[in-house]
């Protein structure tokens, strides 16, 4: 942040100097507010908070929009679980993120690779003195919200099988300690920053992480009764509430603005609150881009236009343009988000060839349109390089896959993770929650 | 307000010092806008109507959770009715608060119980001069979306048997006569304020308001046919749209960083801006407190998580931390907000106990998590003491009842406030929309 | 904007002065920071910029407004389709106002019909210098937001028989050209601009060209199979989930405030802050008026309340106040919106009677009450005349429902935009999607 503060020598210099009227020949330190870079730091460091609150609250949405998204695409035996879930999920990722996840991800990580352990403090009433350019408290709000979508990610894979508590469990592990070790290697300012890796507002430290996990447990899981029969062929369980797919969309996109924008993590300067505008349209030209690319190769390769794919064509192009939404031109902001569309139509059915059930599609989404996202970014940021963006794709990736498998591998061996094939054919929300989320619908 | 503006002798001062500079040894007397408290006061003004826009909008966006949450824990042929009257409810709140509301409970309360009678008038454009520390007309927006608020937690209570129009006349009485009388008592400052009473942005100014008067409207009207068997045996009427109350619950989860952040009601300073900072941090470590609260509980009491509880305990746990999202450790809110769990899970049952039959959940929630947040506030807030606290609780609890109770009393006198019993049988959309909610669905 | 930017002479002014104490006798050129009216250039650029940017984010929830409302209000084997071409017409409004529509609108129009053809291209990262007085790119996406409005309003209308990508195109078209060329005339500083008409967030300019495309649209497809019978009755075709057009109608009016508060162009004055919060309050009342007299109209007429008409009320009476939201007082944009609930009430029928078939009310609420709202400006801003106001409804009125025609004729020829009778009776889901809205619910 600290790169980003303008430095003014501040009216005491003006009082002192009218004592000494040569002194004011440094014409340089005087305050001028009435240029374009003329912001009062505390002015600043205001607008700063303020960029993290209003993104905060924005990403906070996305944790309704994966809940919409997730209860639309699963069965509506399994409906009142997914809000559950999703409800429980951002619960205990906030806790979670306070408890042990921020000091991990950002206390002392020194180029290394965590940071420390222990709840996170914060300061009393009137003494979040923006001494760090923004308040302090602002800051964690905002990285907050980031740990829980990486465990609204999760969700949507794993839907329709997995029991509630060990989910549970897997997600204090992810947004408690796996979340935040990545993270510390490049947000904490951990050896993946020092190497200069490049992740603007994560398509990796994020969607990528969220993907790994969710991967690892569809493998652990198995897909689905029924998904895939014997003789491979697929058996489709559309989604019960298509409209509330669509509102999920819809609210990850709006929530994406704070997601990107407020990564400029900061709007105290003219040129912050232009980098700041500029995302937003980029961010919003690649999702358009992911939607429409998605549309016309479906009618192509379909002579349809399924809806659940072009949806997921517009969430794989804010993916893809999370890792850097601030230098493409327009035209490139277009090419990578409509790469993204391609992912979704492309990716959908490998996952199935592998026999790999996701419910939701996260794993397109999230996972190959965050490395697709990260990679790019060598092509427009040249501070980046491909090298580097793949050290840090491969070396997230493992980490968070391997350790995946082993807490979804220990949560199976300690608990079972999975219900059982009768609970799972009467729908989980029967015998997990008790609560039918259609109980008037036949 | 004033008392959060920073005072500047200001730029006049230099100049008017520069001829005569022995003047300039009141150093302190200079504008110092390279400090952390340098925001010029028109800077600051922008940012609080800022502050009281955003919280506004979002605010107002919690009408449209209730709305949500409310027609999801209604059988479907209630749905489009409780829709008609959230909409109607958020309308007729905001033309009264206009009417009556803003004026009885802001202007010349004086120590007093009551403001004066009469419509708002704004300033004309560009007239709206910044002096109060902020855009009169945003305030008046914040102060009205709170007091919709209230009308908002009555719906839910009264749903599946009350009249249209009777609930009408009801919200125009509670939002431009009831609501404003106890809010200026403590807002307003009237005489609560001035014996010390500490409620923050409302647990018992809005949320036991709306509370009470939905417990006197259950009482006069009864609970819905066939919810308690003469036997005593309560008769589950479940929520027909699951994915709704999800929904609902997240909206108004968002909605509260408005509704508490903006109850700093300043954000031009660094301090401010730092303590709205903290203030979401609290609000959204006690919901979640109060949701995981609620799981847990729910799992060794009922071996199944009921969602709708688990989405009640998420909204008690805001309401618990709505008197005082300031001043408690995180420790403190995640306490305060927990045991809001702990009274849903536990008020629920006891209603039906009651024969008192509160259709969302709201007594609960509102009421009876509204009075134990105002309650603990003396136990983080050193200006705040629990007898002083007991007093406000009581005095507007009875005054609120006691007058709703009145109120419900001669509507059911003059006109009749519930429908007959073969128009609750076929359902309110029926019999007063004309609109099913799902006409298409068996 | 220049005209909005306060001046000051600044603190160089001040150093250069202290070795010349004499100058200091101009005291008006010195910078005031400490009065209502000191806001640093700097400071008040990225408050405009931030107003952009919230009241953008703000409108581009509108989409999803839209959405909900149009999934609500058509039958269920049509709500997929209406869902796909909401994100569709996004995406693709989206990417055309870059393409041609920002240059097309505002670039080089000088007082004529027109700008320039070409893509918008927006400075690189920290290039963006606020010498517009605010960020461009800000600005581009708050103009883009508008035009997607625009293409939300023809959906609703022509849903549930036109064929997709025949709708996909005219949107290239109303979006890449049609809005944009009349968009010129008024905010691209064009002929009306010149002639004084005045619409200051787009009664006409959005909203009558969207409904005037939409009655184009109507008229060139024809009604839905069976909505009337030969002997002229009408047969109800109701929407199919009351629920989402409810929480579509409180998206829309949150994101209202964006569209008329953030039409104010800035928020770096006290001035202008205080009209953006006058704004915020005739805005919302306007709407509460409008759905306050479509109850009351309905119960009189229909001694039913039916609710669709009512969320119609409330948009028509923002509608309405969206020409002139700043001058009116509150009496008079109660009485604005009020006049636009009834406009719902008595055109709603009308239509009907005319058999011109639109779905979901968009014609009465966008064209009917955006004349209306376009009119009445006179009647409060002095700087207007009814004359000129009808200069501009007529002229482009004229325009675009000509235009329109001619593209949906077009369109006809060439491709066809009716999908077959069969397809109509089976659903757009099942032709066209090959994904059912609500597969598992009869």
């Amino acid at each position: 942040m600290s790169s980003k503060l303008k430095l003014f020598a501040g009216a005491t210099a003006i009082a002192a100097a009218s004592f000494a009227l040569p002194a004011l020949a440094q014409e340089e330190t005087i305050i001028d507010l009435t240029t374009a870079t003329g912001v009062s730091p505390a002015t600043q460091e205001i607008f700063n908070t303020l960029l993290f609150l209003i993104g905060g609250f924005l990403v906070m949405w996305m944790a309704a929009g994966f809940a919409m998204l997730e209860m639309g695409l699963v069965r509506k035996k399994n409906a009142s679980m997914q809000g559950l879930k999703n409800i429980a999920l951002y619960s205990v990722g906030g806790i979670m993120f306070w408890f042990t996840g921020y000091n991990l991800m950002y206390s002392g990580v020194d180029g290394g690779f965590m940071g420390t352990f222990g709840p996170y403090v914060f300061p009393g009433p009137g003494l979040d003195d923006g001494s760090a350019g923004y308040s302090v408290a602002s800051d964690w709000f905002f990285q907050m919200v980031f740990c829980a979508t990486t465990a609204s990610i999760v969700s949507g894979t794993v839907a329709e099988r997995i029991k509630f508590w060990p989910f549970i469990i897997f997600t204090v592990i992810l947004t408690g300690i796996l979340y935040p070790i990545t993270g510390s290697w490049e947000w904490g300012a951990g050896w993946l920053d020092g190497m200069g890796f490049s992740d603007f507002a994560g398509s990796t430290l994020v969607h990528s992480v969220g993907g790994w996990a969710a991967l690892a447990g569809a493998i652990v899981l198995g897909p689905r009764a029924g998904k895939y029969s014997p003789d491979g062929t697929v058996n489709p369980m559309p989604g019960s509430n298509i409209p509330l797919a669509v509102l999920g969309t819809f609210i990850l996109w709006l929530g994406w603005f704070g997601f990107n924008g407020g990564s400029q993590l900061a709007l105290g300067s003219i040129a912050d609150a232009g980098d700041v505008s500029k995302i937003f349209v980029n961010t919003n030209l690649a999702a358009a881009a992911g939607a429409v690319v998605a549309m016309i190769l479906l009618q192509i390769i379909y002579k349809k236009v399924d809806v659940t794919m072009v949806l997921n064509g517009a969430l794989a192009g804010l993916v893809s343009i999370t890792a850097e939404p601030l230098t493409p031109t327009v035209p490139m902001a277009l090419f990578i988000g409509g790469i993204g569309g391609v992912i979704v139509v492309l990716v959908v059915p490998l996952l199935d060839k592998l026999k790999i059930d996701d419910v939701v599609g996260a794993i397109p989404v999230h996972l190959v349109a965050g490395i697709w996202g990260t990679f790019i970014v060598a092509a427009t940021n040249s501070d980046a390089s491909y090298g580097v963006q793949l050290i840090g794709i491969v070396a997230i990736g493992a980490f968070t896959f391997i350790a995946s498998l082993i807490v979804w591998f220990i949560l199976k061996a300690i608990m079972g993770i999975r219900v059982s094939p009768e609970e799972e054919a009467d729908g989980l929300d029967k015998s997990e929650v008790g609560v039918e989320a259609y109980p008037e619908f036949m």
